[in-house]
């Protein structure tokens, strides 16, 4: 079906082009820029991005590049590396580039070991753990502790006073009963999120936090940790979904084991830190703005391949594609890589406050933070009305893989700007796989598909061109 | 949005299965088979189906003991093995069994060897290549001849005489600016099936064929080639893409290339093979037949995993999560496992032929042969007023990723039951990666994602079950 309306839009085209050519021949030679894509139907334009994007798969090359800078921790250096390089990296695509400062948390990793002491034999076998981001040292080094191993907070809660001292283990998985990911990751993250807070309540000592994955593995995955102040803050650290399953099968036959916990992890003083910005400026109404954002920090583990560098080389690749085609949008397009979305999101805040300041008018602001995968729908948040007249696009979007437009747009680093009348949008890709790879060591570009991560670069084209041409 | 309705189902089911509990509480001790997922809503039934598919990922294990039995090339002893083992997993799911028969072709692989022979040096490179099913050996064991590039069978036409004793290299890639990968192969597939045909009329002495991938990798994708039997048959192998471009690179500066073929493969006498057949016999309309399919033999350099290993697990999963529900379809829901379809389809058109013998009644026949990748769509043969009729099911396989159902179903083992008055269906996965893998070294159950191929069970599953209790 969409292999028959493909051809049949390209035949449109060749035909169009053959009497534009004609026309504008000595135009086209004056000024190889002024590509007379502009005054072809959005169906063409469409096409000419995709074929363009599909032929090069240059956002692919973009995420080999910023993942070369390593893992891009909030505050560290390869972070700050990281917007130096993007900046460059927009500048060249000659689009008109600049940073807006953010100041910044600070949090290091340091050693971490996980030991499990078994009574009665003389094997010690290590746990693959990680500090949960914000999580505190462990004092005078080690934690040794016995464990108890907790499924839920109505478990915990029953446990009461038998968790004070212990290192609980929250062994709370994912629900894979759930068709989208998303969903079982927003009920199981609050194990990781708030499990030190209710565990330091009943006076427990650290915990071990199941990662959140639908597989089973031997890589632990990180996240942050939220505590309350009115309780003490307590060590905290993800463990593999493999070593999970092994410690809870161990724990079924021998109540009495203990865990040595080490971590070094330290949080420094806060560092000045940017947003990058990127844009095409528009030609009839350049104050009104249609965005795309990713997060630029990601977590140390692995390079931040999904999670965020695709958003990151989306949004400037899809500029990229507008630029090169030479298509001229009315309003303006720009590319913003939010810094520190993992650590609090100060990024998007301070970007938001900055928009006001200027009294900047942002029409639409999209972002990509669900991995590189197959396009399949976009969220759209804000009234029905709104949505109602986004859909309207959707048949130009499908040849690249979106099926659908749905309520419920924005994300952490764009939400801010719903405020000042932004209408947020998310794009959404497949999320089977996405927790394979999130916060983890696996994290990395070869687990993305350079035509799947071009697709999405493609659709965020089309809707933010059609969208600086047409408005909400 | 549809985790929203996810929720809302789940509520709504939660509420039955209290009433349904009490009432039937007797009644479920006695007969634990009889589930009431009976009598429950379809939407419900969509759930109970998907969720207990996505927690055991069951089709997996199935194509882990599948392709742990090697490849299945048509003819061979581990095709023959292949029919006994997927018999016996099909009876081990209490499923009625049977095998029919169906005579095969029995090429083989022998050596394969290409070297390139460059005037004026001692470097004598080796190419990734592999024999296309069918080929000739190399007579007296090699042959050593020039090579010409061509990417165009006009080019191959132009060229004429020239052609004349070479091994001619057609170098036409896949076309990766269609967002439908199927579209590309259906086009450059034209040069790997009637290439030799084509340069044999020009007197060539042998092809080799550019790889369908989009990939540029060092592993041949293999695949049918086509002889014409007007003109001398000559031997014809694929080469990998990496070597196609160094090969091309070279030629271009050196036209007196010679390349030294030697391919060992041979065509042995026919052999009688088997379809594999397992159903769930209809309580009120047994004679009427929904059948599931994908085919059992594959090439012979992976382990067919994704093809089409994830067809033949789906169709089995599929009738496993609807026996061991307890549902009790009207109709016969019917899992056929066609051998031969990659050496010219026998098992399906003698499959057929037996159903036209034994008065069958196939209400709609689906194949699965797209590979193990996420649910997007259903294609549907024949009329518009059936596709408008199926369409109407379209809600209930959305949450496990089917967004549309379009024209055009049908597949080389399901295509023969058309005529006799069967529905034919395709079901559609995304189609980006299918050939990085197809047809090589690399489509092995490692390059499967246990949720996305689940997903493809659970969908043939509800689609199976709706259409056994509603028929057309």
């Amino acid at each position: 079906m969409s292999a028959a309306r493909l051809k049949d839009s390209g035949r449109r085209m060749t035909g169009f082009l053959l009497v534009g050519a004609g026309l504008l021949g000595l135009c086209l030679q004056a000024a190889p820029l002024a590509f007379p894509a502009q005054n072809l139907p959005y169906e063409d334009i469409a096409e000419k991005i995709r074929t363009s994007g599909l032929r090069a798969e240059h956002a692919y090359d973009l995420l080999k590049k910023l993942t070369g800078q390593g893992p891009r921790l909030t505050g560290s250096a390869e972070a700050a590396g990281a917007v130096e390089l993007t900046r460059r990296m927009m500048a060249e695509m000659g689009l008109e580039t600049w940073l807006e400062g953010v100041t910044v948390q600070h949090w290091v990793r340091g050693v971490e070991e996980a030991v499990i002491l078994i009574p009665g034999t003389e094997k010690n076998p290590g746990l693959g753990i990680s500090a949960l981001g914000w999580s505190i040292p462990t004092p005078d080094s080690a934690i040794t502790a016995p464990v108890l191993e907790i499924r839920s907070f109505d478990e915990l809660q029953k446990a009461g006073p038998e968790a004070k001292g212990k290192i609980i283990f929250f062994n709370h998985a994912m629900d894979r009963t759930f068709s989208d990911t998303f969903r079982a990751y927003g009920e199981a993250a609050a194990y990781r999120a708030r499990g030190a807070a209710e565990a330091s309540k009943c006076g427990a000592a650290a915990v071990i936090v199941r990662s959140l994955t639908l597989r089973v593995d031997a890589f632990p995955h990180t996240g942050m940790v939220q505590y309350d102040p009115r309780f003490p803050r307590i060590p905290a650290a993800a463990i593999a979904t493999a070593d999970a399953d092994r410690l809870s099968a161990l724990l079924a036959k021998e109540k009495r084991v203990e865990i040595r916990l080490r971590l070094g992890c330290q949080t420094l003083p806060d560092v000045l830190s940017a947003n990058v910005v990127g844009q095409i400026r528009g030609t009839d109404l350049p104050d009104e703005i249609i965005l795309l954002g990713g997060h630029l920090d990601s977590w140390d583990l692995g390079t931040g391949a999904h999670d965020d560098g695709a958003g990151c080389v989306q949004a400037m690749e899809a500029l990229r594609l507008i630029a090169d085609l030479g298509l001229r949008p009315k309003r303006t397009i720009r590319a913003v890589l939010f810094m520190n979305e993992e650590f609090g999101s100060s990024g998007g805040r301070d970007y938001a406050r900055a928009a006001r300041r200027k009294s900047e008018k942002h029409l639409a602001a999209m972002e990509s933070d669900r991995g590189g995968f197959l396009p399949v729908g976009f969220g759209v948040g804000g009234t029905s009305a709104i949505l109602d007249r986004l859909k309207k696009w959707e048949d130009l979007l499908r040849p690249s893989g979106i099926l659908w437009f749905g309520p419920g747009g924005g994300g952490a680093d764009v939400s801010p700007l719903a405020a000042q009348g932004a209408v947020t949008m998310s794009f959404i890709p497949d999320s089977q796989k996405y927790f394979d790879y999130h916060h983890s060591a696996l994290d990395i570009v070869e687990a993305v598909h350079p035509r799947e991560l071009e697709l999405g670069a493609i659709v965020l084209a089309v809707m933010a061109y059609v969208l600086a041409q047409e408005g909400i």
